[in-house]
């Protein structure tokens, strides 16, 4: 199934916009797992067997596990969701970006080694860089638009003198998503929930592309504001909360824990809806 | 050694301003190895061996690693260029870029697992994004500026209304590493050799950084031009050749004649001096 299709239908089926992060960190978890960097894929699964029927979309952080040698326990926990959330689609969380020649890399290790449905990407260096992954038919790929860290401004919210109307630089990356550079329907956009009035403005230039909006939670984003803002009946959005679902509990009891914060922020998200 | 010292001093000792880039694609490997993924260390150490007294730097990419589940072998690669050529720095071409909390487990990616003495970052998501690596006393981070790519122009040649003087991106980026962002003296500006004026114009904004130039060789930039309008005596130029040196021979002489390859090169750029 295509990715979009895919994200469609978890969607409905979940009756959910919540995108479980995975960002393991083994100082993090519960004490019988504390620092033990070799049970990383087992921390991620649990948390995966506890919300599979909550959310619409799983995004593992490629660096959690690479800081960590632990590329083979990604492998394992991502064919993990395959079989027990088969019907949720994975976007690799890697940021990507890279000429022609190392881009198609790089997608061969999201979409064939990892087995990914989605990947996000940076823009900076241009279509050439984005181009190599659209041609895995039916992948998705997420361009870092208006990004929900401090910097983020530094360079995305620069205005282009140069472009039609003078739109900031994330807006241009919107219209270049929503216009020229999505030539399968494949690409969408990453916008952080910590600008709520920024989400309006991209949903405004890019009305049919997915949506992914991490800053939810531990973050600080307003999950209402973030939905008031980016829903649309047929354009998902990928709410993604990680730290605060991970870590809502440091007991033996963390899945329990991780199930009932993924609940309620499905419940909130879902009130918010227009 | 902090990374910028380590950087002249094998400049001086080898000579040189030429970077071996380690892109391997095992379908180009000569008979004995082709398609081998197995023994993509050995064919780069086997160049390593052939190169070591003829370069400034080794870059190796880690998109040809991963996509054949190889950080393996990145790892014992980079111990092995530690031997046999202590003296040469290893940049890991990454170009990351996220948030804070994840740049921070890339930098331990890159810094503690791979033993990299720099890494190439992207911009994209503004200073907290770059911080992290700054930590790492004495390595080096090199941003990327103006890249080769035929996209490159999409967003780096945009010109900025809202900042002073209203650069384009790129200048905008470099002015950011020459002066704020450059806390300790650890970064550097990526630009692509196929535009030797852009890169006069980077030198003329950042006259004391080390530039790492990519695009030199099978991408068709222009070496003579490159040095002549980024050498300067304090601040290396790091001129970067992949593909040309790597497969400058598909038979069992490819060491050999990625050993005259580099030469040339490196008698080329010599030449070039001022």
């Amino acid at each position: 199934m295509k990715f979009l299709e895919m994200l469609r239908a978890a969607q409905e089926r979940n009756g959910s916009m919540l995108c479980v992060g995975l960002d393991p960190e083994p100082r993090r978890f519960p004490a019988a797992l504390r620092g033990d960097a070799t049970r990383i894929g087992e921390f991620c699964a649990r948390i995966v067997d506890a919300t599979a029927d909550l959310v619409i979309a799983y995004k593992p952080q490629i660096a959690y596990f690479a800081a960590h040698r632990a590329e083979d326990q990604l492998e394992r926990l991502i064919a993990h969701i395959r079989k027990v959330a088969p019907h949720v689609p994975v976007i690799l969380d890697a940021k990507r970006g890279d000429i022609g020649a190392t881009a198609e890399q790089y997608a061969i290790e999201a979409f064939e080694r990892y087995g990914a449905d989605a990947v996000t990407l940076s823009p900076f260096m241009g279509f050439d860089s984005v181009e190599p992954y659209l041609k895995h038919e039916g992948k998705g790929a997420f361009l870092l638009c208006r990004t929900s860290n401090p910097g983020g401004d530094d360079l995305q919210n620069q205005r282009l003198a140069s472009i039609e109307g003078s739109p900031l630089l994330y807006e241009h990356v919107a219209r270049l998503a929503q216009g020229p550079w999505n030539l399968n329907g494949q690409l969408g956009l990453v916008v952080g929930a910590t600008y709520p009035n920024e989400i309006e403005r991209v949903r405004a230039i890019a009305p049919t592309l997915p949506l992914l909006i991490p800053g939810v939670g531990a973050q600080g984003g307003d999950a209402v504001a973030t939905v008031r803002a980016g829903w649309r009946p047929d354009a998902p959005i990928v709410v993604n909360s990680s730290r605060a679902i991970l870590y809502a509990s440091s007991g033996d009891d963390y899945a329990q824990a991780a199930r009932r914060e993924a609940e309620k922020t499905r419940a909130l998200l879902a009130s918010a809806r227009p």
